[in-house]
């Protein structure tokens, strides 16, 4: 008999050579069919193999990230089974599973596979599955498996990489691979299957072997969940911030400038400033001062800050001065900075906590191959503030910051978030600066306040930064996709390291707790994914614009100047297009400029003094004709259900 | 007979050996009492030189600046001997006037000069004076000369130095010393003079030579200017903006992050601010767009602008990246990164002006013997615009510009300006960058604006950039001196370069036109001068904090908290001292912070529902008790004196 241990702490006792397939149908048969693949003591192990051993013993279904990722490395091999039949003589070489799919590497040699192709493979993929092939590992001696592969260099090349008595095959249908494992139980649990894409892609990720030819798919248990995922694909194509940023002129690259480094164009500007003053306003009720460093920093600085001994080799590296041998380097960060601020004077306990905030433009080198759009850049703005407080006063500083976040999110329209706290890794003790008993002082805060707002949290050992512990915000946009935003990070070591302090009520020099934080993150990436998140369609108190008067012909030029001064008076923001074009025209375009409110004027208009109401993505069949009166009060309704009290 | 040129252009004739004070003495005895100095044919001659050839004469008095440095000059001589009488075998050097009085570099071997020794020369410089001895030059061989200064070092260094036949001495009472000339015609109008203090410095500013004592001076026609000028001198210091900085908390440098490159505390921050919001507000109703560029460009970038052929090695050298072989360079300026973003789309004439502004740091390089505070430094803000007009545009979008300027300066208590438009030196071609047809396009635009605006204008010839002619302001401050402040400069080069279009109404593509464009010049630089301007004692508009609520102890902090809520809804800015400290205490650290109304409130206050309001400055003697309108009202007039309507 042996002892297997489950997630809830349960131990049972089975038959050695009992399979984890066996453990689920034990439990109940429902998990049994849903089962589709486990892991033991860590391992991943397929549901069919037999356990010899105690051990713990996870199940995972198709609700599991390791459940999906059976499911579709499973199907990869179903894929290669059906290119080798409509594809003799190809060579295949890895075909792992990704975060939405998988794909495999092929070698077609003269074969072309082309868009054309993709139905009857998939075709052919939903043939072998529904046939409810098993997935069966074996292993096998590295001669044998070298015999096998005697014609494929590449997976020749893998399994010379391998230790003999290691090596295993898996067999389904009249397909063999090579393979470590990781299966679904059998082929007929894949109800649908698509390919996405092909690509090039070099051998081993290495430009100087041979390219091969990436299939990309993915596949799914049930048909509506890959039409789902389908419309899901188109609709984050549509809300790509790179097209949307183009289409409503908000920022370009220039390669003259410099790849990664955003022009922020007249709108884009405006759409910045408008986040930054929100925040500002904010920030300014929570206490937060504003200060202007510089861009660049002695290298000294840096080095006092530990950040040159981290990253230096990895940044853009430093600025030489003609003469006087001086080295300075672009900030990175700008923690250094306000450190020095705060120790332009000398502080008493009774002036803490003292809260710098600045819009900071950091400057980090990335690949080029790395960089996209705005989510990557090489240079961005961070929202930065950096608190520094006694130890007392970092509950409550802590729990203030992330009032601040939440009021971000609430009037930024994210309403789905999940929080988590990364700490140590007890483990590795030497990854941390800083000593023992501050990072539990730190760790301790950080968990004590985010149980008391509320939050939905989990604490992820070996998350932390090499200085502190931190939260850290997941959103989900409105595609379900998760975003890291907003980062409160506690921060023992720069205070010591820059030997900031405040004399305490005892009259002894004492050490501030300094709390880095920025809701947004970064203004480039920020934007970006709420671009993603509303498609362009702004919380209205944020669109640099928020109506469009449209005259139906030039000759309503003065009555357009007039119902813009209104609006002015009302504080709402709009501009005029009078040109020379339809009505129709006008529409089309500013349904494009995502305006959400157009404002159509002609000759009944301007006798009673009003203006025709239009709604972004209405068909005009519900215009209603208004005074700016009424206009205004719609405005401000719609203003206070989305920008929220702070 | 010989003929001599007056400045005015006439030409009138004089026996040969006239000499310029008869030259005088012929126009008017009035002048001839006046004349302290003269040129001939551009070379500086004495008023006693006889002349010998045809040539142009112009005549100095104390209102020149040849004329100031000709009595600085010969004050030193006065000074020189002052010092040898009273302390014997000293070695004289050099004694050259400066732009503000004169200095004599003096070893004095084993004496010593102390700040109590400082009257008795000056007593004894006025003694000389009064004697009104002749300045008189011969010429000597280099023997003879060698042969005076035989125990002299410094001056045997220098006449060595000197060819034989041009060496000259000048005598007056006992004292000799080498010289070139350039003296009043005699002691007796040197009336006051002062010692301004002493410093080291070394024989022809080389640290490897011998450190000698720097003895400063100034002297005056009347004891009043001097009196005057002390007066400024002790206003300037007051006023020194670095002092100021650091008293009022707006800036401080850190030898960490380095020098030159201030950080903006918070005070600091919110001035800089408020004067970008102000300028801001005016630019938005002046038809400007708000961009945002990175610090940052590819080094190709500069060398497209040409800039880096022109300025390159003189910079902060090129940013390296760890792979991928880019160089990037610190952005000197934003103009290259604004035409990028022009070059984002295709325009049509009907599109133009497009006018981009940037509150754009710029970092540029500076030795660090000539940083200074705020006005000398290696990294700065611009309150940049780059406007890109028609040919056709280009006449009133120059004047918009100057009517944007002088409304900076009103706003901004700047009353009292010139201008000075700056174009090519016409001998020197090859300086300049562009067509010589563009260029006259360009100066003649730049002139006709200043005289439509009615300014008081000059030209100078060859202060032109580079790539184009300029105009630009030089106010004189509340002490006197004068500033270069707002620059407008027509740019016929960077569109060429960047090969900038538009599509004129004849569908072909043409070149825009560039302004560049700075009231302020930059932040840094414009609030040095504000400080110095003001001595800190801003327009009200701009101070961050317009009052200050001293309460007579802590329990009237309700109160004070009700009277700030009050103050908040007029929008006038506040802050409340309910510290336990006398009100007397409060009051000076108010007067030191330079807050224009201190709201004083006990118990009568609270009862009434009023406040009793102190100006700053005030003796107390004049405090005024009323409610918190009529206060507002008092501000809001404060306000419309200052800042002007845009």
């Amino acid at each position: 008999m042996i002892k297997i241990t489950l997630p809830d702490g349960s131990v049972k006792e089975f038959a050695k050579e009992t399979t984890p397939m066996d453990v689920a149908l034990s439990i109940s048969e429902g998990l049994a069919r849903n089962v589709i693949s486990a892991s033991f003591n860590s391992t991943t192990v397929e549901t069919s193999t037999p356990l010899t051993t105690d051990g713990s013993l996870v199940l995972y279904t198709w609700n599991n990230d390791e459940g999906k990722k059976a499911f579709w490395h499973s199907t990869s091999h179903v894929m290669a089974q059906a290119l080798e039949e409509m594809y003799p003589g190809i060579k295949l070489t890895i075909g792992p599973a990704i975060d939405n799919g998988f794909y495999y590497d092929v070698d077609f040699g003269d074969k072309k596979i082309t868009d054309a192709d993709f139905k009857k493979i998939e075709d052919r993929v939903l043939e072998i599955s529904r046939e409810k092939h098993e997935f069966k590992l074996r292993s096998v001696s590295k001669a044998d498996a070298l015999a096998l592969y005697k014609d494929n260099e590449f997976k020749t090349e893998l399994i010379e990489n391998l230790e003999d008595g290691t090596i295993t095959f898996c067999d389904h249908s009249t397909f063999t691979d090579l393979c470590r494992g990781g299966h679904i139980p059998n082929t007929g649990i894949i109800k649908a299957m698509k390919i996405l894409s092909v690509a090039g892609a070099y051998w081993r990720g290495n430009e100087k072997n041979k390219q091969l030819t990436r299939v990309y798919g993915i596949s799914f248990p049930k048909q509506k969940d890959l039409t789902e995922y389908l419309h899901l694909l188109e609709e984050a194509k549509k809300r790509d911030h790179r097209k949307l940023g183009k289409e409503l002129e908000l920022f370009h690259f220039s390669q003259r400038v410099g790849q990664g480094l955003p022009l922020w164009l007249p709108k884009g500007a405006a759409l910045r400033d408008r986040l930054e003053q929100f925040l500002k306003k904010a920030q300014k009720k929570a206490g937060y001062e504003q200060v202007v460093t510089p861009h660049i920093g002695q290298k000294e600085l840096y080095v006092t800050s530990g950040h040159y001994a981290k990253y230096g080799a990895d940044s853009f590296q430093p600025i030489h001065t003609p003469a006087e041998g001086e080295e300075f380097l672009l900030k990175p960060m700008n923690c250094p900075h306000h450190c020095e601020i705060y120790n332009a004077r000398p502080w008493s306990y009774k002036d803490l906590p003292k809260r710098y905030a600045e819009f900071g433009t950091v400057y980090r080198y990335e690949q080029s191959g790395e960089l996209h759009g705005l989510t990557r850049v090489r240079g961005f703005t961070q929202d930065d503030a950096h608190i520094f407080c006694t130890p007392d006063q970092l509950d409550a500083e802590f729990k203030n910051v992330i009032d601040l976040v939440l009021y971000v999110f609430g009037s930024l329209g994210f309403e789905n978030f999940t929080a988590q706290v990364s700490v140590r890794d007890l483990d590795t003790p030497e990854k941390y600066i800083g000593s023992v008993e501050n990072w539990e002082k730190a760790e301790n805060a950080i968990i004590s306040a985010a149980k008391d707002k509320g939050l939905n949290y989990v604490v992820e050992a070996g998350e932390a930064a090499f200085y502190g512990p931190k939260l850290d915000f997941m959103v989900k946009d409105a595609l379900g996709r998760s975003w890291q935003l907003g980062t409160i990070q506690v921060d023992y070591n720069l205070p010591e390291r820059f030997e900031l302090t405040y004399k305490g009520s005892d009259n002894e020099l004492h050490r501030p707790v300094m709390i880095h934080r920025a809701p947004f993150g970064s203004m480039e990436r920020f934007i970006a994914i709420l671009l993603e998140h509303t498609g362009g369609n702004f919380p209205i108190w944020l669109m640099p614009e928020q109506a469009i008067i449209l005259s139906l012909s030039e000759k309503y030029e003065k009555y357009a100047e007039k119902v813009l001064n209104l609006l002015e008076n009302h504080e709402i923001r709009a501009l005029i297009d009078n040109r020379n074009e339809t009505i129709g025209k006008k529409i089309r375009e500013a349904e494009t400029q995502k305006y959400p409110f157009m404002l159509i004027i002609g000759e009944d208009e301007e006798k009673n003094g009003t203006i025709s109401v239009r709604r972004h993505g209405d068909d005009g069949k519900s215009n209603e004709t208004m005074t700016i009166d009424a206009f205004a009060e719609i405005v401000t309704e719609e203003i206070n259900k989305t920008l929220k009290q702070f």
